[in-house]
């Protein structure tokens, strides 16, 4: 759980995932040597700040998303989200200025639903601001902030050492905006012909999906995958003996949308375990459905 | 009308449109021989379940969508809407379990804005459900669920036989989120330098456009298509002597959006005859209006 | 500034911009032979009603629209807006009938919030409505219908003469439901290798941005565009000495939103004057910021 925590911690909303990226890239290239293959790595020029490992010829693309949400200071203290943000007052706020990593703390004006922070010295216009890092090992429980979706980048990596034939796909901008899974997506139907797309995520603790009965592999959110797939993936998921819930959702979006949306046949399906309080500074999950959802992601490494 | 009735009693809601897609090609097989120009026919692995049928070089594509609206089952049998469905508490729908079609009926929650089915045994969470089949000939009108748009499907039917030098595509998730008219329109622009799609689905009775007064054409919905084409279009349809009716909309939207926001150079018009009660259990449509849609969209056909 | 004032006159609604395109590229032959170098031009067949000037070899690409927005006659009188326009009763409006100029006036029901048109004849309907003409130079500011985007349009004509490897790109339907800057955006990558896009436009004067300062760099609007580029244009302008103003925003969007969402890895940033009562029949627009803006240009051309 030490790189998860890491993981976690690391300030990386939509547009300003780089650092992420640069500690991906650090990690991966020190490990890959053990891996069973070593992957090809698209990173840099030309790919913004995404990051992609192809192992092999990739019949399947796992997908993962480096952003966060957080906050951009707009005038006098006063804050915009970026993303679908659940800040409340008295959450605590980082942020850089001149290389010294700053806090400050949320502030909920209910009535003018506007949001601010608690500040002496007015901060620079466009700064972006974080959760500050806060990651949890309680009982059957893990709580951080940036679960969302650093849990998934996480679950991606644990399939790299014994990945072949498949791709590994860090994405930016999910959770604002979109833009880049759609792009990477592109370029892996046109290089490898790669038609299939796993969406690694965290999603909901709802009525019908619930902690500890392992990940869901959902049905629809806003969007409906295509019937024909998701019905392979729970085949597999069946035949493999892995447990996991079925979801079924009238909204939520991932970078199923993106794929969807783009004018190639590629399918896609989301899987990932239930959180409850996404886009708070804690988000949960239960440990049983993060290793479930690891020993899934492995049998759909072999689709 | 034969024909007509069996597509309108197909179950086929957006992402589950593979017995549309069957049924089609099984329809085509059988009849292509009898047509002036056997065309190719593009469906199966990479076209999703899309199906398009490419007579001669083609200049110009006419759009009809496969999928309908419907329902999923959520949890403890409440659902969610596939694409705007306008059901009504009493409605029948039906299901498929285990390979039978099963019926139910739709409670309407109003308070809660919340619709649920009306069953003894819980429903699978993920089920698909449709308006119960109910295809109605009364006086001058034609009655049924899902005119929208099987009327179009049956409509591009009507071309086939004489078709040259065309191409006729029937795309899915129209009604749910959109992702294919998209594709299909790059690809024949990529291929055959297609750069004009008639889009043909049903529209609606308005203070403006009127049962019995032939197609509408649009003028724009919530997209405006571009000016040059549709007076093309409009100019085809006076010189030919074909009655038409001018739609003036700031809503809706058809396969024409996904063609527009496509980063290829592809013009789209609307053309459809008017229904009355859109998206509910039984859509009206005026047999004069279906008639001479079927003879604009001859018309149009050389271009 | 007459050249900006008969931009400003041209009506030009989202999918009717064949009126400016055409006044651009006479007014473009004509000057082209004085200009530095001269550009290929992308225009007509296969650019819809887009307008490209290709300097050299480009490196990177300014972006404004050509189009405005205004309304479209429905039935009865009664009138749609075409983008966001934020007419007022008693507006002068202008529109074509048999080749003549016609004159009518804006009435707004409050209480059904439907805007109507106040005229004797019915006007037929999809008939489009502009802003009538009416360009101010008032001390320090310019007022007129249509500042948006014509000033950017206008600006980046000044930017012909010296500009050496570069792209300007003159943009339809930016403010009703976009689809052509993405169209130019992927070609200018793909026979380019563009990835820096420049998107000249107006915002607005508001408690963090004013008149009399300088164009303003968005850091951010509905869409957050990628850090390291923003950071990059910044230190241009910085390094240059040009005053200017940094912009944060929740809302608004631009042909930024087009190219961030396309599946390529194109870089855009936005940058522009500050205007009052945006989309109203007269915007305003301080000379000082117009001035800088343009400087602005000049500097970001040598990228």
């Amino acid at each position: 759980m030490e790189l998860l925590k890491k993981l976690c911690n690391i300030p990386g909303t939509s547009g300003a995932e780089k650092a992420v990226t640069d500690f991906l890239l650090q990690f991966i290239n020190k490990e890959k040597k053990d891996w069973k293959q070593e992957p090809e790595i698209w990173v840099g020029e030309g790919f913004q700040d995404n990051l992609v490992l192809i192992f092999g010829k990739p019949k399947v693309a796992f997908y993962a998303h480096l952003d966060t949400v957080g906050y951009t200071v707009r005038y006098d203290n006063y804050v915009i989200p970026i993303g679908g943000t659940d800040g409340r007052t008295g959450d605590s706020l980082v942020f850089e200025k001149e290389g010294k990593t700053l806090e400050t703390r949320l502030v909920c004006e209910e009535e003018n639903d506007l949001y601010l922070v608690d500040a002496h010295l007015p901060i620079t216009p466009g700064t972006t601001l974080t959760y500050k890092p806060n990651f949890i090992l309680e009982n059957e429980y893990i709580k951080s902030p940036y679960l969302d979706d650093r849990l998934g980048v996480w679950a991606l990596l644990q399939m790299a050492a014994e990945a072949e034939n498949l791709a590994l796909v860090f994405t930016t901008y999910e959770e604002h905006g979109g833009g880049a899974a759609g792009y990477i997506a592109r370029l892996l139907f046109e290089k490898h012909k790669v038609s299939k797309s796993i969406i690694t995520d965290v999603t909901w603790v709802t009525n019908g999906v619930h902690f500890g009965k392992g990940p869901a592999i959902s049905l629809r959110d806003s969007r409906i995958p295509r019937k024909a797939f998701v019905d392979e993936i729970r085949q597999l998921a069946k035949k493999a003996g892995i447990p996991f819930q079925l979801e079924v959702e009238s909204h939520g979006r991932s970078d199923g949308k993106e794929i969807q949306n783009l004018p190639y046949p590629i399918d896609w399906v989301f899987v990932g375990p239930p959180t409850e309080n996404p886009h708070t500074a804690l988000e949960t999950v239960h440990k049983t459905d993060v290793d479930l959802f690891v020993k899934l992601l492995l049998v759909l490494a072999r689709i």
